[in-house]
């Protein structure tokens, strides 16, 4: 096995990827328009929408497919496209995924601009239309996180008819739109179960892993790395190291979700406190919490309305049980188990999925750490 | 060219779809069920949903492909499972569709059951659980509607690892998705204007024409036709046959909508008026009122607590004016055009895009008949 010397650098994919996203997106805004003039607001949102994010699904598969192609995909080729393609096509799916979910969440924010369904209330004023607007802007985005859905199928498949059809890529695929799509139905039938349900740490762990965990790191390196051709330990070695690594991701999400700084995160103060979710991180209080803690946090879980001190004080109460440390101890637990994985690429000393040079890996380490123990 | 024999019959058609889809849909819900237990609705309440249907879309694809390919696909044969499942991803399209199309219009029944979101509402109550009843039926519906779309591709994909990838019905297949979902939004856009508004003829048209005719009639036989193998000239001529049928086919919508009988149709009476749609019924009529008849309709078209008299009385002005007798012109003269196209077909003067037998032909006669004349 040769040693992959270089992995390109995360900002230049993003703006590779960014590029062709928005090519692609102005070319169907032209195939819309020509149906009518009426759908103007469908390319224009995608592409605003698109412009934000931080491309982390790209850059793994970008990296999945060189970790087994190798590095030397030139600009201007069709594999590089297609490399490109197959990138762009995830994040048009998570924008998918992210519309729908906003609306589901009733969520007034995304990356500091208005959600789009409340994009589309506030069109509805503006342009002087009939009815309820609220219903409008909901509409609209279900409509719209459709189009973005199957866009992103159709870039996907461009992206395979340049570089050659592959059946695991193609399974690869379908697996991850279903497993963000279960985590995500898992994540809805969790918010309205009682706190005191025996299964609610079980069921924080399965939407941890599949509407996150799995889709957000390990599904990307892996899909790359089978467009690429990957084997099967390599493909095992993706995974023993994107698991754990997308395990501490989404848990890193939950600690910001609560006690992430509103100017970094772009969200309010303890916001997941309002949206009521059930993450691990309210799992892990729990099993501290008395009876009396529990019925407390029980009242306020979910409560659109909460005060900022009330908000403040249950944050406070997390914190003193010990639910924060918690899971900063088991973030500190799944990183190191990616990194060990990423060791034994470097190491010479018997099997291992990979061979990495120094510049490869210090680039795979680097990124981990900033999934891990971002601010942000 | 040799001439086509014989078509299906399309009970047999639709008995061999639905096996092929409940089976398909049984192995993806114990996939879902072997993330979580807590899945099990999922593949419940799609088995349960994609039982209804009239088959309309699979039928035609099925023909679309006897037509280019010959009738004689043998049953067992891997093009034989690869035609069964393209036609049953039309019917998990257009399930997804419908769906969303129920929580975008607030319908409280599909098919003679409760809509898909008031299933799930009645699920929370049931089991107890917490929060808002009507938000989490609504999460529920978007996330599934979300998660049958995926489906719907997966199994077109495999569809087409059994035939035979072929690019053209690869893009036929991805136009088809995006005429649906932008004449959606045409349609939720539709029913905000004022109907005063200049376009609302044109509008009524487009949304006619891509959320409904090409989609329905047209796509499903090109679909069809492609996977076959078709060349342009039998594209163009299912097109001649397809769009005006389809058009007529939803004018016939549009009629029953307003003065269907509920006990064949499965919607209350003039259910239309209380969603407030605007087909091309609605513009017709328009046409022919006066100003104050004008501003009656605009005061209740959308009004969901219209009283059945009021309604009953609605339907009459739509009638006393001509607009019901003018939609019926155009579907004559729509259902006209599409079997002069058909007549080509067995006339022998001259070139035609296919050369049919007799039962070949009163097979697509019938259909056809049935399409613009049903009476739900």
């Amino acid at each position: 096995m040769s040693a992959v010397e270089r992995l390109d650098d995360p900002s230049d994919i993003a703006a590779e990827v960014a590029a062709v996203l928005e090519s692609f997106l102005r070319s169907k805004a032209a195939e819309f328009e020509a149906i009518s003039p009426e759908t103007a607001e469908i390319g224009q949102s995608l592409i605003a929408f698109t412009r934000g994010g931080k491309r982390i699904r790209p850059v793994l598969l970008w990296w999945g497919y060189q970790l087994v192609a190798g590095p030397e995909t030139s600009p201007g080729t069709a594999a590089r496209t297609g490399l490109a393609e197959a990138a762009a096509s995830l994040e048009l799916l998570h924008a998918a995924a992210l519309i729908h979910d906003d609306v589901i969440d009733h969520s007034d924010t995304r990356r500091g601009s208005p959600a789009l369904h409340r994009q589309f209330e506030a069109l509805h004023a503006d342009l002087g239309y009939e009815g309820d607007a609220e219903a409008f802007g909901v509409a609209a985005a279900i409509v719209i996180g459709d189009i973005c859905l199957a866009l992103s199928e159709e870039l996907f498949e461009s992206a395979q008819d340049r570089l050659g059809a592959s059946i695991p890529a193609q399974r690869l695929r379908a697996q991850m739109r279903r497993d963000v799509m279960v985590g995500q139905f898992l994540d809805v039938r969790a918010e309205v179960i009682p706190l005191t349900d025996e299964r609610i740490g079980a069921r924080a762990w399965e939407v941890l892993s599949f509407k996150a965990a799995k889709y957000s790191v390990e599904q990307p390196l892996l899909l790359g790395a089978a467009l690429g051709g990957a084997d099967e330990a390599q493909l095992a070695g993706l995974t023993r190291f994107g698991l754990p690594l997308g395990q501490a991701f989404q848990l890193r999400d939950d600690v910001l979700g609560i006690v992430g700084d509103p100017a970094a995160t772009g969200k309010p103060a303890g916001d997941d406190i309002r949206e009521g979710k059930r993450t691990v991180l309210i799992a892990e209080s729990l099993k501290r919490m008395s009876p009396e803690q529990t019925r407390l946090l029980a009242s306020r879980l979910g409560d659109q309305s909460l005060s900022e001190d009330t908000v403040a004080e249950t944050v406070a109460m997390l914190r003193a049980v010990g639910g924060l440390d918690a899971v900063e101890e088991i973030i500190a637990a799944r990183h190191d188990a990616a990194l060990s994985e990423l060791d034994s690429w470097t190491a010479d000393n018997g099997p291992a999925a990979f061979r990495l040079g120094e510049a490869a890996e210090s680039r795979l380490r680097d990124f981990a750490q900033a999934l891990s123990y971002r601010q942000r």
